[in-house]
């Protein structure tokens, strides 16, 4: 029998995205809407608690990243956008499937290794998120879910899950596939051996996507290259120059080759005043809607309220089942 | 300021109680609802399913300790009876407090460390239901829960989880004082130094408060004692026979010294057919009560129902309220 293809996907509400999200993530977001008949993306607030948040900051993110993503081009008709944690059924999957997963399992999962660490110890909720993460996809009976390759041992998880879910109680959850987004990954303008993050401290390091003209050509100029002069595309030994190659051609839609071959004959100085370029013509309609879209606060509240809506129409069948089958009623 | 005195308890969907619970927790719930203007009483089935559940035997165990809760005198006009599971907020707010859980703080608690070292490894859900717990208690805003002093050091995470949740984002949950339940103790039948359990692989160690007259005699008929024949109150050196005196002044409403003046003069043979008497008469009413009320469902879960509905309009608007502190809304 063939499954309705249903797309799952997250994002957790930073506020504005940057470049690197836009490019790694969001793009691929927006045309995956063309692609499957079914796709629901989350803003998961309820994973952002897992570390420390201040309220009043993360209200204005969870608008910011909303706006962000209508303006980037997730159309409401096509894709159901809505906040996480105004669909109950989230946490009740996840504690459903807290009893289904050992405590071993999730000992040696990447983002608990990585951000436990800092702190010593973390929050419970540290622990366990990827529970939640798999009650996010299975919650839609999601077939498949766009990742980065730093989620695949969490889509696992979820896999798993199905899996154990449906041997106990029959037959009700598709396991899900993974859809690796691009490839492309950007990297700090200051230290091209990282990634692009918004939590970098050094604030020249990232473009957000709603940086003005000048911020961007600022940026771009002090991006930290290398000593040799002509353009080309070597990530391992020339990783500066490189990633402003993949940003060029990511931005002006071409392939690395093609972007290559226009900074033919020029140095680095003058092939950044033609990366800004690309980026600004492509940044500029998208800053211009989320300023247009911050404006109108009560748009931005009733697309997600509509989102809300329709992702609670597929999780409450679901849920109502999967509590039958567990034995609740 | 004062705050409005508030109960909250819960109990597992076990099915029907054994005696040990009756004495042990229920004749005390029943009397909490002639001292406090707000009870909440919950058959926790999220609870429930941190072990292994056969589903069908849970949906009985759910609907057997409704009908026995009702027929041990809990009065829904007093109390709110309600079954957790139907109350999404239990788990949304489980997730929140996770999140201001430290691992290491559940590391010890008493559940985990007995319950785990059975099966080696136990599941997220074994570990971490001492959060739903706190979530279960905070929700109504809870002033007072009676617990067993296995469950204190449960209730101690509950207060911190208060006092954390409190510091961080506000003054909002009263910290929950513990009403430690009778210190009465009944102990299995067969075996006197262990707690009379459900789990008693001997039959004969346990009586149930649905036990026919006829069983309750030959279970009593059969209970270990010891070589003297005489009637004493002696916990440490004649556990067996003062188990006895324990249930007989219980279930005859007596005090110790009571119990032990009427078993002047008999043998320990007679004062069993003294106990048994004592136990027939107080179990009868409650068991055909609940034979009546197993044979009527529909309105067990019309019981179940309107619980659910009051416990939601006292959980929903303190879960928004939560929401809104933490900055999803």
């Amino acid at each position: 029998a063939s499954v309705e293809r249903r797309v799952f996907s997250g994002i957790q509400p930073t506020g504005v995205p940057h470049l690197g999200n836009y490019l790694g993530a969001l793009e691929n977001w927006v045309s995956l809407q063309h692609q499957y008949p079914l796709i629901l993306y989350s803003i998961v607030d309820l994973h952002s608690i897992t570390q420390p948040q201040d309220p009043e900051q993360l209200r204005a993110n969870i608008l910011d990243m909303a706006a962000s993503l209508l303006a980037c081009g997730i159309d409401p008709e096509k894709a159901i956008l809505f906040q996480q944690s105004q669909v109950s059924e989230h946490a009740e999957l996840s504690w459903i499937l807290s009893c289904l997963t050992s405590m071993p399992r999730l000992r040696h999962l990447p983002q608990w290794k990585m951000k436990s660490k800092q702190k010593s110890e973390g929050s419970v909720g540290l622990y366990t998120y990827p529970v939640l993460q798999a009650a996010d996809i299975l919650l839609y009976k999601s077939t498949h879910v766009p990742v980065g390759e730093d989620q695949v041992q969490h889509l696992e998880l979820a896999q798993d899950l199905a899996r154990i879910f449906n041997h106990r109680f029959g037959d009700l959850f598709p396991e899900p596939h993974t859809l690796l987004s691009s490839t492309r990954k950007v990297k700090s303008l200051r230290d091209p051996s990282t990634k692009m993050s918004k939590s970098d401290p050094h604030h020249m390091a990232t473009i957000s996507i709603t940086d003005s003209p000048d911020d961007i050509a600022l940026k771009i100029r002090r991006a930290v290259t290398d000593f040799t002069s002509e353009v080309t595309f070597d990530p391992d030994n020339r990783p500066g120059v490189s990633n402003l190659v993949t940003i060029h051609a990511a931005m002006a839609q071409l392939s690395v080759e093609e972007a290559v071959s226009q900074a033919k004959g020029m140095d680095t100085g003058a092939y950044k005043r033609l990366v800004t370029e690309a980026v600004v013509q492509r940044l500029t309609p998208i800053r211009e809607e989320i300023e247009r879209l911050r404006a109108d606060r009560t748009h931005l509240e009733s697309v997600l309220l509509q989102g809300t809506q329709k992702a609670r129409q597929l999780a409450t069948p679901v849920l109502k089942e999967v509590r039958h089958r567990v034995g609740f009623c």
